[in-house]
């Protein structure tokens, strides 16, 4: 049986993001594994307009072409992770006008996170992203990577410097592939 | 002495906004007083591209015309008024990109929202943005306006069918002009 596919959404388009390092740590950790399929989903690959349609997507009647190639690539995974770095204790405009272009596609699902940023580690941008997922019809898991000083955290050959988040990542996979369904791969 | 200027911003852009309809009513009920000199600032007039910098905004050198011509525009203000709709229980893309594409320009001064939506009156994106706004050193006040049903809440002629936000609305310019530092303007 195939495993599950995992899109690990890269939330950032920013010029020298930090995310682009935090999602390959991520994926590496993850390549190894037979009950996961991890795919990058980088959001600079989907250039998606504010979202600015008369209908809302839970009307599920996409309208605009960039839309509905979007919700047929999130169609194609069974569970998320997304990488978020924190912009003013929030969530980055990016990441959250992807979640809402679409709506039935993010349905049904389990989203896990994986947070970057200063002193916190992206928690305050993780905890907000949970109450928007729920309204999406995803199911949060507990289990997350926080990720703090990220401008220093990596090794330049992409490790980390110092250990403790491997065990946090493992644990969002683990909970990943407890919880995708395997009747949808 | 002239008296300080609040922006009301507009925070939807979408086709068939229900925001212009609460903008203009909440204008409208500040339009008489002498105390606050309320202006319309439509997120259509500043198309901001998605916030993709290599300089965090709160470094202050920005290098981009639309992020230098938006600071420019904020800086002009006193205060502002946050109008804006719910997305998946937090708030619009637009509405953070506009807020994280400058920093200093928000900084020191009050700020008040008016969501709105469907049964809970957007207070859930409203909440989000308090969370936001503190981090751009901007004083959120407790005082709100929440609209729900937006859809069926205005006559023809713009007013609300059913009494009581307007009250919602005094308060909250009551709490502006209280708030709003006079020698700042």
């Amino acid at each position: 049986m195939t495993p599950p596919l995992v899109h690990v959404v890269l939330g950032s388009t920013r010029q020298g993001r930090a995310g682009e390092r935090v999602a390959r740590w991520f994926l590496g950790l993850g390549a190894g594994r037979d009950d996961l399929r991890l795919e990058l989903g980088d959001l600079r690959d989907w250039p998606l307009p504010f979202f600015d349609r008369p209908r809302p997507p839970a009307a599920g009647d996409y309208d605009d072409p960039a839309q509905i190639a979007w919700a047929a690539h999130v169609a194609e995974a069974q569970a998320y992770v997304l990488v978020t770095p924190e912009y003013n204790h929030g969530y980055p405009a990016v990441l959250k006008n992807a979640l809402d272009t679409v709506y039935a596609e993010w349905g049904g699902k389990p989203v896990a996170f994986v947070g970057y940023g200063g002193a916190a580690g992206g928690v305050r941008a993780v905890e907000q992203l949970r109450q928007v997922v729920v309204e999406l019809d995803m199911i949060p898991l507990r289990q997350q990577v926080a990720l703090p000083r990220v401008y220093s955290a990596f090794d330049d050959d992409g490790s980390l410097r110092h250990p403790g988040p491997e065990r946090e990542a493992a644990s969002v996979l683990d909970a990943l592939a407890d919880w995708t369904p395997s009747k949808r791969s």
